[in-house]
């Protein structure tokens, strides 16, 4: 049961979804300072910098590995695939401003709290993007592939979960921030099994 | 009567278009501000700015999906088709400034105006993109896919009404140029079928 | 004898260098700067600026739009090919900031000349990546299709004049530069008729 | 014994790969400025930027070269092949700004011993790239093109020579780089041979 991944639709929206992604995880390396003089007192000064840009990347990187698994199990591009991908690649531009935000204002409610909403979006229209191929396949073996999406539902719950935490303490929802991150680490086995 | 759509041609004017229009798409992102601190209120100051990205990300996102699906049809890339794109994505490449414009002098009638004058070019190459490739294929099949392209027709109309209208109000302009991102918001059924 | 373009080699050094070109071409939409104010004076004070950046525009959509002619009679990619097609990427991607040189000081001399060595540097790459693809080949077919390249060494005679000019006038200069872009607009029939 | 290197797998890798590399490549582009006045004089004064963009350009252009003639002969794409890339990709979109660094501190130690850190992390990451590969692929004859790596090991080894001869003298430290880079101008046989 073959899944034929070289259609010539689902080939140009991996190919614009890709240059969309490789600007945005770029973005932020554009905006990274030379340090202040020839020092290492001035490189250590920029380090928080670099590892903001590090995060960014892996939360970044994350995504295209899932949405290169998810698209090679994509055949057929429909309406509401385009739209679900163009929206989710709308909150992943977002990212880099909210992860500069966090870095610089970490201890406050604000940044933690809208972080989680932009990241709970991205999660929401990642699986809306997933939906969106299974019913354009109208296949039954792609649906069995991606399976109940659980680790979808387990990001999104625990993103809003971090949002209210936000109020209670900014540390809380990075912990549940990281914890999604973690679990996405490890790429999708669904998709691994379909090669 | 299947449309190869797997040319060379057509595949890297695709990629090349996809790879300016992803950095077209994502230089607002680059210009978004991270709010002046950690609170609420300071977000929210950021919120017209992040509208902004969003009614440009919107536009060039419908003349992407549209593209995407004209391109499909396109098996021979003639020096028309090649000149016609380059001067679409040249006027599509002037968005992004355009609406940063009307978003900071809304109530005036100059952006109002030349927006639709932008626009305005930007729909009258995507015209002349798609009589260029109909009139490389030299198939009738094309031609009766595309149709007589009443919405292209419709677009220029109403944008050009809208540059009329500016010199009036700018809010009637403004609602003309909102119709014409309605009516595309769909994407094509001409070449839908022809899939 | 027909020409087999799908070549993976090829492929991807079109993908890079078309990534390239793309951010090249837009690098100047970055730098147009929103009006002062919402009137017309304001916009028309911006009118130079835009100039520029269609002059811009139309130099590296002609190269792009024969580097995509000459790349559809590539099948083998050697190590020639790849540092020629990179030295190319690099002297293009000199023309946006020369371009702004030359739209400021466009009175003196040296913005004059100085456009010319690079116009001249991209030329000669360009020849330079021809015969390289032509060597690469090692088949009669395409020496023949590519011919004698009069229009490569036309080009580089009339740079080579205008830098000379430019210490006459730069008008000199300027016009020998645009009457190189007339030469190319129509591309190259040599590679059409391979198709 | 021929490779198929059209699997879409790779195709994408290779895409999001050169994505990344284009913008990287021309961010200092970006960041070149146009001479103070039309002179002569004031265009020397920019030449060390024009220089350090240069070497920025072929350390990237080495990268991209050797990773296209690396990625030809992969057909899998595991997950360990998807990271160690994305970890090549982050430490490559460090160089720009350590060029910068080195071009203009580069009488010290900490700028000449840093950017051999980052060249090794470069180093190290396109190896364990090379070794994913050669897992993923679990067939004999891709080990045996790749072969021993002998010029990855005497690079790295290069570099932290380099990163420690710092402290003795930064331009130790830069002749070694330099080095590294004649080493690898050429591309490497081991992949042309299986072509």
């Amino acid at each position: 049961m073959e899944v034929n991944v070289n259609d010539a639709g689902a080939g140009r929206l991996e190919a614009f979804s890709d240059g969309v992604l490789a600007v945005i995880i770029t973005v932020t390396a554009l905006s990274l300072h030379v340090p202040a003089n020839g020092t290492f007192a001035a490189m250590i000064h920029r380090l928080p910098e670099l590892l903001v840009y590090l995060a960014n990347f892996v939360f970044l990187g994350i995504y295209w590995n899932n949405h290169h698994h998810l698209l090679r199990a994509a055949t057929r591009i429909s309406s509401a695939v385009m739209w679900s991908n163009l929206a989710l690649l709308f909150f992943l531009s977002l990212i880099p401003v909210m992860t500069q935000w966090v870095a610089r204002d970490y201890r406050d409610t604000a940044p933690a709290m809208i972080y989680g909403v932009v990241a709970l979006a991205s999660a929401f229209t990642f699986t809306a993007l997933t939906r969106a191929i299974i019913h354009a396949e109208a296949r039954p073996v792609v649906a069995r592939v991606v399976g109940r999406d659980r680790k979808g539902l387990v990001s999104m719950a625990l993103y809003a979960t971090g949002v209210g935490a936000a109020f209670v303490s900014p540390w809380i929802a990075y912990a549940l921030y990281v914890s999604v991150s973690v679990i996405w680490f490890v790429p999708d086995r669904r998709f691994a099994r379909s090669r």
